[in-house]
Formats: C-alpha cells, sequence, structure tokens
C-alpha cells in the first residue's frame, strides 16, 4: 500500500491543456497510490473524483457514474493521495477565498508544500462546471472549457475533495487550490468554480512533502506536445 | 533497492537560488535514490558529483574530497537516479551544444521527459566552476556564484555525469542540461560551463520517466523562501 500523505500524479496539467487525452493509465494504477483525489477521463469527457477510494466520473449531461472496473477504465491525468488528515476541525466557510485564508490559518507555514483538502457536510451553494470532452484529439483545454456545463447546487449535503499546490508546480499541477464536489448520493458534481457552506462543515486536511510524478511513455501526443507551461491560461481553466 | 531509471530529488533549486541551504538531509538518504547524480552541500559548499555510488565535493579552493561517511554528511539540494543506461555509443563532442544535439539524436522523442547521462574518457578542455559557499545564511545564489572560482582541465580523463530536464520542470530543477566533472583521479572537476572531448569518448543515456521529489519538512528557510522561479537567473547560474 502506499505511504500516507504523498502527492501522486499521472501526467501534467500541459498536457492536458494542450489537448494530450487520448491515452494514459488505467484508473486501477492510479488508485495504487491513493484513496482521495481528482483527475479526468479520455477526451477530457467529464470531471473525476476519488473519494475513500472509490472513483466517480461526473459528466456534462448531469450524470455521474461509479466506475466499477477502475483496471478497464483510463485516465490522461489523475493526482491522488492516501489521505490521512492530520488537522480536523469545524468551519463555517463563505467562499473559495475564505477556504483559502482558513488552508493558510491551519498549516501557516506550508505555503512552499502540498496540501490535500477534504470538506463534509451541507453547502448552501456549490457552483460546479464539468468538461464535455474533446471533439477531436489534440483539441486544446480552452476549447473543451468553452463548451462546459455549469450548474448550481442549493443546500445540498455532499463532499469536497482537493488539494492546493505550490506555485512553483505551475504547469506540472495547478497552483493554488483545486476541488471537486459530489452531493451525498453520488449522483452529481464536478470541478467548484465557487461554493459557500451552510453553517460549519468538517474540515480535514493534510500537508503533503512527497510528490511523485509518472509521466506518459510511449505516448506520441505527450511526446510531442510544446508544454510551455501557460499559467494565465490554466488559472483561466482550472482556477 | 530504488528502481532504475526514476529521477530523485531532494529540495528544488528555487530554494538553492533563494538561499536555502542550511539544513537538508543525510547523503545517505540521497544514495537510497540511486548512484549517479549532482548536488550541493551545506551552504552550497561546492560541487556533489554521485558516481557509481560515490559521493564527491569539489570545492572552490581545488580540492576535492571523497564523502567517506555519507550519512554523516547534509545535502540541502541533490538529484540522482540509480543509472542503467539503455544507450551506449562512442561519439565526438564539440561543445555543450553538440551534446546536446546528439542527445536529441539519440532521443528524439524525449524531450518531455529527462534524460540521465554519462560520458567517460579524455577531454581536450573541460571549464568548470566551483561555488565558494554562502558567506551567510540565505545568501542567494546568483551572489555566491559571483565568486565562483573557474578552472581549465586539458587533455584530461575523467568523467563527466549529468541530467537533461524538461522545460516544464525550470524552477524545480534545472531545465535543459546540467552537468559535473571529475577527473579520473577523483582529484578535481566542478560545474561544466564548456567542454570539449579528444576524439570519441563513452557516451551512457537513460530516459527517466518517474520523478520523484522530497520536500525540506521542518526548514524554516524553505518554507518561508518565495520559490519565484526566476527562469532566467537559474540559466545565467545554473545554464
Amino acid at each position: 500500500m502506499a505511504a500516507p500523505n504523498e502527492f501522486y500524479q499521472f501526467s501534467i496539467i500541459s498536457a492536458l491543456m494542450d489537448g494530450v487525452a487520448s491515452h494514459g493509465i488505467p484508473i486501477s494504477s492510479v488508485l495504487a497510490h491513493g484513496d482521495h483525489g481528482l483527475g479526468t477521463f479520455l477526451q477530457m469527457n467529464g470531471e473525476m473524483i476519488v473519494l475513500d477510494g472509490d472513483v466517480y466520473q461526473m459528466k456534462s449531461d448531469g450524470t455521474t457514474t461509479h466506475i466499477a472496473t477502475p483496471q478497464d477504465t483510463i485516465t490522461p491525468f489523475a493526482s491522488v493521495t492516501r489521505f490521512q488528515p492530520t488537522s480536523t476541525t469545524r468551519a463555517t466557510v463563505s467562499s473559495k477565498q475564505d477556504l483559502s485564508a482558513l488552508l493558510t490559518r491551519l498549516f501557516p507555514a506550508a505555503k512552499n508544500h502540498f496540501l490535500a483538502i477534504r470538506m463534509d457536510g451541507v453547502f448552501k451553494s456549490v457552483n460546479v462546471r464539468t468538461a464535455g470532452g474533446q471533439r477531436e484529439p489534440r483539441e486544446k483545454m480552452p476549447a473543451v472549457a468553452n463548451r462546459q456545463t455549469v450548474h448550481t447546487f442549493e443546500a445540498a449535503r455532499g463532499t469536497i475533495i482537493g488539494f492546493r499546490a505550490p506555485e512553483y508546480v505551475m504547469g506540472i499541477n495547478v497552483a493554488g487550490d483545486h476541488m471537486h464536489f459530489i452531493n451525498e448520493d453520488r449522483k452529481s458534481g464536478g470541478h467548484i468554480l465557487a461554493f459557500e457552506t451552510e453553517g460549519d462543515v468538517d474540515v480535514k486536511v493534510a500537508q503533503l512533502s512527497k510528490f511523485h510524478l509518472d509521466l506518459p511513455t510511449e505516448d506520441d501526443e505527450f511526446n510531442e506536445a510544446s508544454l510551455v507551461g501557460d499559467a494565465q491560461g490554466i488559472h483561466a481553466v482550472e482556477g
């Protein structure tokens, strides 16, 4: 089993930006490294959330599928940790910015490290997007994002899973806070654009200071991509 | 033992740029991940080369020390692999640029991956620098580099150890080719600024597609550093 609270990632966010999403590895290979995380699917078809080792695909048509056979489902990009929270608290959080400030209060010396984040409870509102997928191979993420579906859940009980990554990994991952939501019945959710809790929710956090990156091999799309690291573009579609 | 041809790194190059060099881990911990690599020592006092699992400290006064007890010597930054070359050739190399072109010919699909490099033979000239160390804690690398010693070896038999890193890791490591030299009697060497072989030398290379990064923990210097990733500055002092 993977060591707890280490950050594992397959491929890099700049590859998705460049439209590299035709190949990847079985999700079961990702789950060998963790039970808590985020990612996407072939052709960027929806948002992945990994919750207690279960993987869900949240699609732009509003449906959510539990991935029952992760050995048969490929991901072109995913990041996970075997989550063992070292900080557990209850807090009312009014926005992403407010969560960001809370995380900094809880881990004041962690700006150059990774954090794994989980929140469980009732959310007054959660505004999410779900990527609709590429129309053709190598279609870039900003073009895919132009067709994303946006949805707002109100008074929704559910779970937020996410990571904070330090500034210096921008291009490899998304610098800052990056979170996905799934509701309690695991039937809907997406990539969080904004949220607000309904009173206190459970907030669990761990600092991650070991990073493992597996690069795609024998993948011409990856090998040929420019991967220039468009920080502004990444913030626009993933921020 | 570590898996072969994976890239392991402790701390990030932007931390050295910011002068974070007062703490670290025992070199023995680095050697658990590889037998071939580069690095530096506390206070950036000299250049580290890891050659067949042996570690040498090449100082600005021209002396070179074999680190006989790596468990007792701390490094603030190092990168290694357990090197198993997958390409072995003999070649005459006229410059760093010529080596760069050779590596690209040997591994045409590896621009977004890491390479580990080793060259053994006689070098017509090798121009090296050795860092003289910080005068005070947090003195930044560009200031340290202003006091570096530069030396040229001629008709020198020895070994070059190095890595190529992809553009998107700039700030975490040095994008491009980064190499150190040590002569055959292991008595002198340094960070390579320029070199030219005397006829053919042995060139051994492997592609590395798994990257492991351990961040310093409980290190206030690291936690407080800005780590902004000054690509131009890194190229100036490490290119």
